[in-house]
Parts: C-alpha cells; structure tokens; sequence
C-alpha cells in the first residue's frame, strides 16, 4: 500500500480505489462464511469440541470451516496483508493492513440454535479497525461501517445506520453477553450501570453491538473480550456515531473490557461509573 | 361444542372437522398479529409505557395493536370461546375453549430490537393447552404444536418439530430469560442444575421454549410465569415430544415455575435438583 498518513491523526490515509476493493472482498469474506456457517447451523452433525481442559470453550466444524474459507478467499485477493483469526491465528503480511476475523462469535449461541451469533471482518491498521463487517447469517443482516459507509444490508433492502442519541442513562437499554460480566470486580462496575439503567438484557453476543449500531440499544459492557471479538463491532459502531472504547476510555480494539455507547454524551456517563483502579490489574 | 370426552383422561375430544378449523384460525391469529408486531418493531415511534409503579415493566403500543387485531377476527369466528390476554384480561365464553393470547412475549426484548420475542396463541380446555402457536415474525419462523401436528413453518419450507432424545444432563444446554430466575431459592435451585449442565445461555424468551421443541436445546426452567407466556410453548413442546411441569411435577400451564425438557428421563434428571418445600409457598 502507498505509504500515506492523514496530517491529523498519523493513520495510513487509504485511496478510494483500494477502500472499494477492500469493501468488495470484505463481502466475499462474510459470504464464504455465510456459506459454511449456515450450511451447519442447527444441524445435528454439529459436534462441539472443549477447547479447554477446565471449563467449556466450543468450537465446531463450522467456526473452521468459516475460517478456512475466507483465509483462502484472502490468500488469493490479498496476499500481501497480514491476518488475525480466531481459529488459525496470525499469520504475517508486508502492506500494513491486517484482516482481523471471527468465524462465528458466539459459538455457545450457534450451539443453541440462537440467531444471536455473527461473523466477525475486520480491516486494520497499525492504529485499528477502520472498516468492519458484522454479519448475522441466520437473519441475512449485515452491518457494516468505515470507509464513510454505516449500512445494514439484507432481508431486501440496505439502510443507513446510526446509533440512537439523546438518550439519558436513565432511559438507556444496556446488554451483556454474560451475567457474570468478568470477575467480582468487574461485575461490581457493570452493576452500577446497570442499577441506574431502564432495561439490561443479557446473551446476545456480537449481536448486541449490532443493535447498538442500529440505534435499538444504547450501551454495550463487557470484560475479557480478544481482539477478534471487537475490532469489527467497533468499526460499525464508530461509522454509526457510537463510541467505544475501553473501561478507562482508552483504545479498546486490542479487546479486554469493553464500553460501547451510542453517544459521547452517554458513553462519558457509563465510564464514570465504571472508571477507578481494577483488582485485576 | 359437542361434549365428547376422551375417556382415558376425560379431556374433551375435538371432532377432526373442528381441529383444522381451531388450526386454521390461529395461523389467521398469528398472521394478523405478525402484520401489526413488525409494523413497530425496530420503529423509533415504539414509546414504551411502564405498567408499574416500581420496577419496569413495558408494554407497547405493538403490544396492543397486536391483541386487538387478535380478538377481532376471534369476535367474528369463535364468538363462543372465552379469551384471556395480556393486555385486555379475561372474556367469557360458552363452548368450553379458551383462546390465550400473549400478544408480545418478550415486550423487552421487542424494545431492544432483539428478534427473541414472539407472539403466543394457544386453545385450551379447562385441562389445560390442546393446541398452540409460537410465532417469531421478524425471523419468519412459526412453531405449531397439537391436534397430532408438529411443524416448524417458514423461510420457505416445513419441517416437523422433534424434541432432543438421548442427551445425558451434563451434555445438556439449559436456559432461562433472567439471570435472578426468581427469588433467591429459587434462584439457588436453578444454580443446581446450571453447575451440572454443559452450556447455560440467559434472555430468549419465549423462544428458548421454541428452540426446545425443534432439538436444539434441552431444558427451559424459569419462574415468576403467567399462563400466558406458557400455553402455547407447552402445547408445542409436548407435540413435539418434551414434557413440560412445574417444579413439582405438576401441570405447568397456569404458570408459576417452570420447567421444561427434551425428553422425560432428563425431565426427572432436573425436576430432582429442583424439588423440595419452596422458602416463599
């Protein structure tokens, strides 16, 4: 890639010619993995397998297959560039861009049979995300953002997304994937949005960033997340007008604990009440 | 209606001729409801009203909408039937069935945009659920349950509905729509069953109970239920092969505690870890 950066924030400015080619394989990418996904969801040849030793971490043909498919699609149209996947790791690239890629985040719920999962396309530079898919096969929607474009697109039609503002905390709908949040700690902070929230929904998974990028949720918490789990939702969110960022308001692509809000206004409200020293940390 | 029981477990037994009229009316239910539930879903105008004076419980003008449109086609075809909705509460009948309606289970999932509401449309006799409809119109899905059918309907095709056999409790995946289930016992007795079960996933509503029937997920326990957020699962369930009961192993369709399993023997597997005299009864 042509070695230009924007004035202002030191990024790789990227030419319009290599954006909309980056978008068009993007979209190969999320339909390859629509392909191998659906071809296995809710299907009784699924057959999980524990990750782990201590505790439950599936993965499933699909989420490999899914990979597989959108590294060979990668292989072929950007060779030079690096990749970050779930499944099969980092492998090495020479233009500055790495693709950073969930095959289905959200196994647990493509396990159920809950159209809650999603396929996780990111592009990034050295600084993050700056475009991003989150494809939602079972329901044929998929958001993206970045490049100037916030769309959903599917079920027939594409509209513009924007994340909801001027809503009060008060008024708020906050998610979460797990009740448990993270640890004792973390979960302490989670619950003193959620205590001043209106509505807290739990288990969607990238799902509910989703929705916040669609304007139906306002804030999105959670802790422990990878960089594959967040670099996509934060691409769409930003494109929408929402903000996310880590829990002290640092960047939050390389994962960890995770404050999405539709608003600044909103998003500088959650932080305060999660802000402060971690016992973790 | 004719007074013919069955004499095995003197249930009223429906004529074959009123059965696919029964059936024929509730899919005219359903459909009814489904045009007046997405004309708002995921619609800035939604404008949740809280029914309560502490805590927050929603109700939408979607919500509405949907029962009315409900009760009008039931003034015009089952004028003899009692109702009993959510929304509009109890109407007497002659014939010995009553229609229940939830026109939105899952009202807060419908704020959020989340497509884990559904509408709920069940016949009953003073027995209990004879028939019953579990309709998620955003995902074009319908599950059907009684009168000797079992039938998931949509997205283009028709499949039977079967319950999941043979699944032992610690391969199985639980759920439950809040993560409190109830009060702190019960909560304690569903942390019984969650510690010994593979997977526990939190906030689907009614179509926790849907995804039940179709095999994907083996056992639903929630508490705080009224009868019409399980009529219609019930009469799916049990069509499609699971059983439905309360805590106790009696009847479940007058709501309370519930649960509900893929198969009898992992029924008797969780209804042991949530049996015995209950702190609040």
């Amino acid at each position: 890639m042509e070695e230009k950066r924007d004035p202002e924030n030191g990024r790789l400015s990227v030419p319009a010619e290599l954006t909309d080619s980056l978008v068009a394989v993007a979209h190969r990418l999320a339909d390859a993995a629509r392909r191998e996904t659906l071809a296995l969801f809710r299907s009784p040849d699924l057959n999980p397998v524990n990750k782990l030793a201590q505790g439950f971490d599936p993965v499933t043909e699909a989420d490999r297959a899914s990979e597989r498919a959108m590294r060979e699609i990668l292989a072929r149209e950007r060779p030079e560039d690096a990749i970050l996947g779930e499944e099969y790791g980092a492998s090495p690239g020479t233009s500055g861009l790495t693709w950073i890629l969930d095959p289905i985040d959200g196994t647990r719920a493509f396990m159920a049979g809950a159209p809650s999962w999603g396929v996780l396309i990111a592009v990034a530079d050295a600084q993050g995300p700056i475009y991003g898919i989150v494809d939602q096969p079972h329901l044929d929607e998929r958001f993206e953002g970045g490049f100037d474009r916030a769309l959903l697109t599917g079920r027939g039609n594409t509209q513009a997304l924007a994340s909801r503002r001027g809503v009060a905390l008060a008024q708020a709908t906050l998610m979460t994937t797990y009740p448990e949040v993270g640890d004792a700690d973390e979960r302490a902070r989670f619950d003193r949005v959620a205590s001043r929230v209106r509505l807290t929904r739990y288990g969607l998974d990238c799902y509910a960033y989703a929705l916040l990028a669609a304007g139906h949720v306002d804030l999105v918490i959670e802790a422990g997340l990878q960089s594959y789990d967040v670099a996509a939702p934060i691409a769409v969110i930003e494109a929408a007008g929402g903000v996310v960022t880590d829990w002290t308001g640092g960047p939050a692509h390389h994962g960890g604990r995770i404050l999405a809000a539709g608003s600044p206004e909103l998003h500088a409200a959650a932080l305060e009440l999660l802000a402060g020293p971690f016992a973790a940390d």
